[in-house]
């Protein structure tokens, strides 16, 4: 067996080498050839035996339950050997872990902070990205795997990008997002047009300024990744503009800690109003993730309903709004472009808040197309072209 | 004015008026004719003007932004009167809140409760509720939209719901999803077909038995409503099973206090494992919502990664892990039966466990055809519907 065990299409490798292993009490203590010890508790390994009668090879999953291991399951021989830690059970089964799994998995507090340490950081921008932002080109998306990594690295660092060269035609989009995968389709479609139209069922569909928002706060999971496409804009106005909630956050954090506080604590009632549906959902406007990273931004001033929240918070709660609401007009946090036909850019809408400015729906046509796909597919597709682009 | 404000789509009414309003430094404070007293902010009261200046009319939305107020805005006039409460503010804006709107919204502690009791509890079941499973025909669900209302209220309280007599044809379940609205959409189709399959990347798609389990805690949000649509059941075995996750939850809070908080809070991986994707979602098994109820079951042993917590806790979580799979395998939680062309299941995936019993695939052919559709649709539609039925 080797470190590509069934139960992972990963593989894992260390440098270094088992020492020794030995029972102590519910857990097999460890030590490795560079002084770390590490220490895994008897139902962890049980649980985590990778053996063809634990896992399913066809699927790679797991049939073992851990429920059906004896209470009183003990480790009865364990050794330290070059192929892995070694396991005979006081029921006769036996296991083996690879070095490298072993090691990558382990939950002393070393390497449990370098896992956490491995987690990317976000790349927090505002106005002097504007000329660093990163641009990618729809031939390099189409037919090159490595730029396809580098788009999808960058929606993840940055949050925001723009794609060029995208051919000026209804739906020209989907073909760099089946790039990635399928689309996450709302009431709006699968495709959604944005243009100026009569009878509009969102601010979107006027020629309005929008102030800056993510898409769909009315919805539990707002959309991740937002995909906008120029096929025409002849019309005087109408420029994009973009902020990076997470720099406003993190800004506000350092700033104002009271303000941060209320913003990520106190829900926000959102909803759509509609003759024909009727999305609501409530949540803080900034949502930490657990290591207390910023996670989400969630915000539409147009989609806003009433606050609920007790009287006595409520001047509190509208100054931190108050200032939320400033700090995304504020020009150092904000990118203004103007979108030619072909451009689309491509951003993280549960971070960076879009804007479009009021426009004369008189002085020529404007029509973008849009798409929506989650956090989920951007990360899976990441994930695989990362252990294909290192396994060539 | 009336209470149907362009605000919102909702109507308001109450039977109580405005008695008294007065200025009280930051709010208003209000006297109802049955002695309830409200007090309102100065800026949530600006921020809710629904008149035509804050409120685009076309779309509902507000167009006017809280930060735009003044810092030092006061109301300069306030009156109660029986079209509602009216105010003349410092800098000449005039708002008028309609009794019934106003009534609805207050936040003061009374009326916070009020809105809190309307939310509806779960029904949670057993396996008694085998006999009184509420059973819904496709001819009035496709004509009837009372039915319609009762089968979304009947999946938002019980979470598990059995439709007859559905075509036993490919796709036929889309017909009675499209009566609700668009698919979730995943990387198993916008469909799924669950047969056994030689190259199959999911325990779903082989013969064995697979354990209570609820579909995709690899993704962030897990598909809210899970349809699955029986064509042709000729095999030996392959019983379906459905487990009340929340009846668990509520038995383990009561039972084993301490297991119920561990499954609360500590994270558990889930990744699926397949050569074109990687998913991987980490999140406690039982999610609570703000106010303390059960939200949200994520479990499904064969796709669980290893668990990535402090050592020191591992025999806690193990306990809790196994106690848990121990319930979802009580009978006395647990409803079987064998689906019969036709058939259609829709339960809350997000709520109800579901399972499979073993089958032979050489005793005969079993088909069925599954798709999702999340909360956010059954919450739109159920709310739409209860306006429209209502206002017949």
């Amino acid at each position: 067996m080797t470190d590509d065990t069934v139960a992972d299409w990963r593989t894992f490798s260390t440098p270094f080498a088992l020492e020794r292993a030995e029972r102590d009490g519910d857990e097999v203590a460890v030590v490795w050839s560079d002084g770390r010890r590490t220490r895994h508790h008897r139902y962890w390994l049980r649980d985590n035996c990778a053996c063809p009668q634990c896992f399913l090879a066809l699927t790679r999953e797991q049939v073992f339950e851990i429920v059906d291991a004896p209470a009183d399951l003990a480790v009865a021989q364990v050794s330290a050997e070059a192929e892995g830690l070694k396991i005979s059970w006081s029921d006769g089964h036996r296991s083996l872990y690879a070095p490298g799994w072993l090691r990558a998995n382990a939950n002393d507090a070393a390497s449990r902070q370098e896992r956490a340490t491995a987690r990317g950081k976000p790349f927090l921008w505002g106005r002097e990205y504007a000329d660093r932002l990163q641009n990618f080109t729809h031939a390099d998306l189409m037919a090159d795997d490595g730029a396809l990594f580098a788009w999808l690295d960058a929606l993840k660092t940055q949050g925001l990008t723009l794609v060029t060269g995208v051919p000026a035609e209804p739906e020209a989009l989907l073909a760099p997002i089946a790039r990635i995968s399928h689309l996450r389709e709302t009431n709006f479609g699968r495709v959604f047009d944005v243009k100026s139209k009569p009878q509009a069922d969102s601010a979107a569909y006027t020629a309005v300024n929008l102030p800056p928002h993510t898409d769909l706060p009315t919805r539990e999971l707002q959309p991740g990744v937002q995909f906008l496409h120029c096929l025409v804009n002849d019309a005087t106005g109408g420029e994009s503009v973009f902020v990076d909630g997470f720099a406003i956050g993190e800004a506000m954090r350092r700033e104002q800690p009271q303000a941060f506080h209320t913003l990520t604590t106190v829900a926000m009632a959102f909803w759509n109003r509609d003759s024909r549906t009727d999305y609501r959902w409530s949540a803080p406007i900034l949502a930490l993730d657990p290591q207390g990273g910023l996670d989400e931004v969630r915000f539409a001033n147009f989609l806003r309903g009433p606050v609920d929240a007790p009287e006595s918070e409520m001047g509190e709660i509208y100054a931190a709004l108050r200032l939320f609401q400033a700090m995304t007009r504020d020009a150092r946090f904000s990118i203004e472009r103007r979108m030619k036909p072909g451009d689309m850019w491509a951003f993280d809408n549960r971070r960076v808040l879009h804007a479009r400015r009021e426009f004369d729906p008189a002085s020529g046509a404007r029509h973008l197309q849009g798409a929506y796909v989650d956090r989920d597919e951007i990360n899976s597709r990441w994930r695989v072209l990362k252990r294909e682009l290192e396994a060539r």
